[in-house]
């Protein structure tokens, strides 16, 4: 499951071979239903999504929602396994210097678990629905945790890169 | 890798069968280490947690540190592989309600992968040093990635229960 497809990486990138097996393991506990059947669909970023996504859960974890709907925020990690795992350096494919996996939120990394924070419009059962995610339609859900202000919101962050491509 | 390990649970709390197989594999691709070498000595969450830690990557996956050194706020994965996986309604030992595990940052989940925003103090070579991080000494790193204030910052963000149990 852990297996490295083939693919091509682009000049400036690079890539590294990935351990032989993997070193622990994860539950699909759900789905994530969105508007957004192909990459090229999907919103380019959280922010730019508006439109409603459903989260749902296998019945086993529904339990697990207890309290959750007196929150507004709600911390989304998913599954993004449609993307190769081994490359470390990446380049935009038209634009942009090539730059370091972690310091960018691509899809393509060595874990490649996706965090969103989505507003919380409902639960009914074991769906929520929810506003500010921009994943593919059927996204294998890993966790969802309460988004706490106190230690999660940090307005003063820089992304000093992103700021000197923007000015 | 995804044995369910025996323990016992506590009144009012709810444990489900995991599935037999796990879904998809996880690499630990660096440790992070930390003054706390057991559980009790653990501040209570990252708002306290002013002490530096240092987080040291596997040598192959250093290249893709490039650029994040110019961002002030860093997401941390990490895993908490010491917890049982199975509890899905939880209550802490001598105090408080029952509540869904999607409702607690609780290290007690199904895929306990642990969500910290760390300030980056510096970089050198592959080991990081951060402030921020409240977790045990030699814990698994999954995954870094930048803070983005406009999709990551929710300083609004509302959590009921908590509200209602410091009201």
């Amino acid at each position: 499951m852990c297996d490295d497809d083939a693919f091509q990486i682009r000049p400036g990138e690079m890539a590294i071979t990935l351990p032989e097996a993997c070193d622990a393991g994860l539950y699909f506990i759900g789905r994530i239903s969105t508007p957004w059947k192909e990459r090229t669909a999907c919103p380019k970023n959280p922010a730019e999504a508006r439109d409603p996504c459903q989260i749902t859960l296998a019945p086993a974890y529904v339990p697990g929602l207890r309290d959750l709907e007196t929150c507004s925020h709600v911390i989304v990690l998913y599954f993004m396994d449609r993307a190769p795992r081994n490359i470390v350096v990446q380049k935009p494919r038209h634009y942009g210097e090539a730059r370091g996996v972690f310091a960018l939120r691509s899809p393509a990394r060595p874990n490649p678990i996706a965090m969103s924070v989505a507003e919380l419009v409902s639960i009914e059962g074991g769906t929520l629905t929810v506003r500010g995610l921009d994943c593919l339609d059927g996204t294998p859900l890993l966790d969802l945790k309460p988004y706490f202000p106190s230690i999660d919101a940090h307005p003063e962050a820089v992304v000093g890169w992103r700021d000197k491509e923007n000015s």
